[in-house]
């Protein structure tokens, strides 16, 4: 990265399978925002690199939007993002930024943008951030693109988010070695996974790991029933139990825990994974999808598209307004969950 | 797993919420065929518990055609599926038959099948065991499901077959260790990853893998080609390159590397993956997939479905006519070709 | 395994390279005892397949010394044990007895040993499980060998124990996955890893994965000093910190962010890792310390050596008394130690 | 990094605990040479944060030997090598130098040394880089001190050399797969492991993997004595059978599998892993001792030693004429062998 605005850009190569560029961009911007996700690098170079291939000069954003507002812009290449497929965060760094909820935030942010040339910006981030990237377009013009990027899976419009699958994939690891030692002391795990407001993870958790039972926040099972199952299971036999719950479950795993413990007497351990689903290398599924759109958010803004998100669907890649990334509500899909149940007896 | 036929079955537990069963499906086998994929155990696991649940009594058959017309088979309850699901493998070991590619042979299969009270047979495997499958119920009357189970991902009827991402996180594991070895000694690596007659594998491992050139059986690219592209990667400064290969491309990884050696006088390294993409605990997308799919096959037996495939598509769980899955093709992705090629700038 | 006592041992094969037995050993049991470990079952597999290769009939006891007194005892043979050497967990199950405190407790465990006419005992475990030995031994007459089998390290008598090196590599892998997080959001992450009375894993994980800081119970560091190395952190440019703190130093992982959060007002985030680190798939280095101690362990009984743990030194396989095993102290690495702080400037 | 050879080094910082320096040392150089190994980056660390906290310059020499003649230096500060302890390869790049072999080219390098002011040299690599710094130290007078970096583990004068652990994770983690397919097919693999003078990865991949049979350069075992051990096998009931061929035990991989199907008429699977076993992020254990050597080779030098390779004794850090570190054999552990032997009945 160089960090002079005003430097031709020596990497952009003569664009051979030039896109038409009804647009006439020829500057984008780009930044991370949010909670970090695994695939964020690999949707930044994607996006850097369909640039550069169709000539277009492309700007790093520093540290999201609290970056922007305070102009740390560098210049990048095809070179710049070489190697960076594979790593975990985000070489923009990502902040959450509370200038940037203010609109003298927001104007400066534009300004800088402006300052640069800069003729949209690509928001790789979650609803929180696609939020800041909503209003920078309403009210200064900038047209914005956004990439899901957040492990919870929880935007409407794509059939999954970056990072989501390493984040199970991540999860699911640590249900596996926890299963070791509930099936070596015949106890009982309780395992929390990442999810503020959807059990995306935790379901996919619970069918991959072959859980006894699954609490996420968009059930209102009552925690009750969970000693029934608790009870039947060590009548049936099982050595140990998985319970996954899904952060946002009210009470949370240690609800879950002493409600078993209250209701049968047994043990329970408790494990809350925490942070560790937001790192790690991407697994291809991930680095696949950020490829994918990052490709999509160049040629979307070169076609004149502007304050939608980037998703994919079952034909391929989608488009959906911002608001309605969060205004609507992706459902966890019921065929699983039922999935779920049929398979813990 | 116990050994006799005629043994009630104490595993199968009254069916809390019963599906239709017009079929009056009562005994169900199920075995595992052809090359073994991460994530059989894991569709294994999902047959036996959905049948037990249900109130039908499953049977295993061992070592696949090959163990049925000798007579393997087991009965099998729930327990005996636990704590397999994250296993590689398969635990009704699979083997390749020729003996069944005789009338006779399937003749005395069909037979062992009616004096066990068999109502249907669910095949998990490719395309060789749906070809075994098929010709089991056209001339003895059996119905028979398939279940796609193979990590070359070339059936027609589903998105995904079960192994197909592990298979791919396998091989591109494989691949970002290299990557490190190739870029520290600024070498050429001409890694081969499976796919016979199909390019899935490696279009998915060269996208994620950040490779700068994919050779695959569907496409009749010149192998000339890349000695262009791999002066040009060393001219941009590139610090070694990944060239990803099906098996199934004219020549193969040596072939490749033999090209870029001759045309450019560079030294490349080959490096041929092999039967380790075949094996590893399932990632979770198998795991999940074969949760579904193994479900899926014990009810369209309940219903009465036979000679289909059950797959995965857009709306959820969609039937192909066995036949159809080998005589249609299932293309690789053009756009995920295209993203390929634009990102190894 | 099969449940019959007397029955004789089919797998017993002629020992091709028999070793003296001037013990006269004919019969033994093993068991896992305390916390799970990951190697445990491959030094289940080294004891049993030894004991069967010297044709001496091999017993195991579920569930430790609480299936001990109960009886629950089943002979194995060298097939019982296949598969297993990967696997973490114990197949034999562990569990914590209560009743094996009380003389009368032990004296029920020695008749039943007794009944099984086995001549002596190997616990796989660590010091409270050897604790358990020693008093058998003591107080029946009964020969015990002690295996080390735990994830803490802190046996003296061994330069490591069986299941640290696994342990620690999950541990590391965790700390991996929370700096790309701590990277991308320039922030502090205090991470609480397992060794309630030791350092070793803290030590070799603030090494390993570098920590900027690591606390252990061995040592009296007060926690305000961690404060002027975050200042000097961030003021070196620094872009997120990690501090490793073994939970048995006191106030844990969350007192040590408490006292951060309160001398420098910047932002902290806390991952306790918990029970993952007692599962998974065992390291090469774990198994194969299993398998050297599983061996000599045998191979001492038959020498007539008891009431001592097998271990690895310098010079190879080295004898302990079992109460030394508890009683002296195994000091973390000084030059460990020094060599961390270096490093993490 | 930055070019400038007569910068001052902001970087390095007041030495706190400043060791004595008889030999006045105020620069050093340090380099990767020969085949890269997973934690060389560790070590290239451990030496430039030593130095810098010692006050002494740090240079860092990019492509190794064939970088140093061609005066390829770069000043390297503490945050220079910040987030590379995990990282595979080696940052500094290797290469193989014919040039090197000449006494012109070794004068050159010299040249070059001197006129950048360096006060010894740190040589990161194997035999043949140890070659290249001994007769640079003969020749020309400049301290060289070597510190093992290569997966063979085949250096006399240190227990274990960088890279080696995590080779043998790598080759170890390839023979579970397989195992999972090999138990399925019930099929006998052979898996040639690199190792081309020594046999310490095959030896432990085979303990460690449960192989049923290990072949090393070190033993001059006929091949035709596996056919015996495999017809065994499979009188045992054995499902698939495991064997581990070192690549330098003559006729490698397919040279067993061609005497096992001409002797027992059993189809075989040949796996030869290759390079992917120098690649991935370093095990803690490469890790940790890349931290140690690279602090010690720094204290080495301002201590005055000279010509030696600092190694990891029993009693901690060993120092050993480089010379002889090629010329002395290290053994494999007999022990180990016979422990091997033990435990595949």
């Amino acid at each position: 990265m160089t960090d002079h605005p005003t430097s031709p850009n020596p990497t952009a190569v003569p664009a051979t399978t030039a896109r038409p560029n009804p647009a006439g961009v020829r500057r984008l911007a780009v930044l991370t925002s949010g909670g970090d996700a695994p695939g964020m690098n690999a949707a930044i170079r994607a996006v850097v690199r369909t640039g550069t291939q169709q000539g277009i000069e492309m700007i790093g954003v520093r540290r999201g939007f609290s970056g922007l507002h305070r102009g740390e812009l560098v210049v990048m290449g095809a070179r710049d993002v070489a190697n960076i497929i594979q790593r975990g965060g985000t070489i923009l760094l990502t902040a959450r930024s509370r200038t940037w909820r203010t609109p003298e935030g927001r104007a400066r942010g534009a300004q800088v943008l402006r300052d640069w040339g800069v003729d949209g910006l690509i928001v790789i981030g979650g609803d929180g951030s696609f939020h800041g990237g909503h209003y920078l377009q309403e009210e200064h013009g900038i047209p914005v693109i956004g990439i899901p990027g957040t492990i919870d899976n929880d935007l409407y419009g794509t059939d999954h988010t970056i990072g989501y699958f390493t984040a199970v994939e991540t999860a699911l690891d640590a249900v596996d070695k926890l299963r070791d030692t509930g099936a070596s002391h015949e106890r009982i795990f309780v395992i929390e996974v990442m999810g503020r407001h959807a059990g995306h993870i935790a379901l996919d958790v619970a069918v991959a790991g072959g859980a006894e039972e699954v609490f996420i926040p968009e059930d209102h099972k009552p925690v009750a029933g969970v000693v029934e199952i608790v009870k039947d299971s060590v009548a049936k036999g099982k050595r140990g139990s998985i319970i996954i719950v899904a952060e946002g479950y009210e009470g949370g795993a240690q609800g879950v825990a002493d409600a078993i413990e209250a209701g049968t007497g047994l043990e329970t351990r408790v494990s809350i994974l925490g942070h560790i689903q937001r790192g790690g290398s991407p697994v291809s599924s991930d680095r696949i999808l950020a490829s994918r759109l990052g490709e999509a958010a160049v040629y979307a803004l070169m076609e004149g598209r502007k304050g939608v998100m980037v998703g994919r669907g079952a034909s391929g890649v989608i488009y959906t307004p911002l608001h309605e990334t969060w205004e609507k509500r992706k459902d966890v899909s019921r065929d699983l969950y039922r999935c779920a149940m049929t398979l813990s007896i």
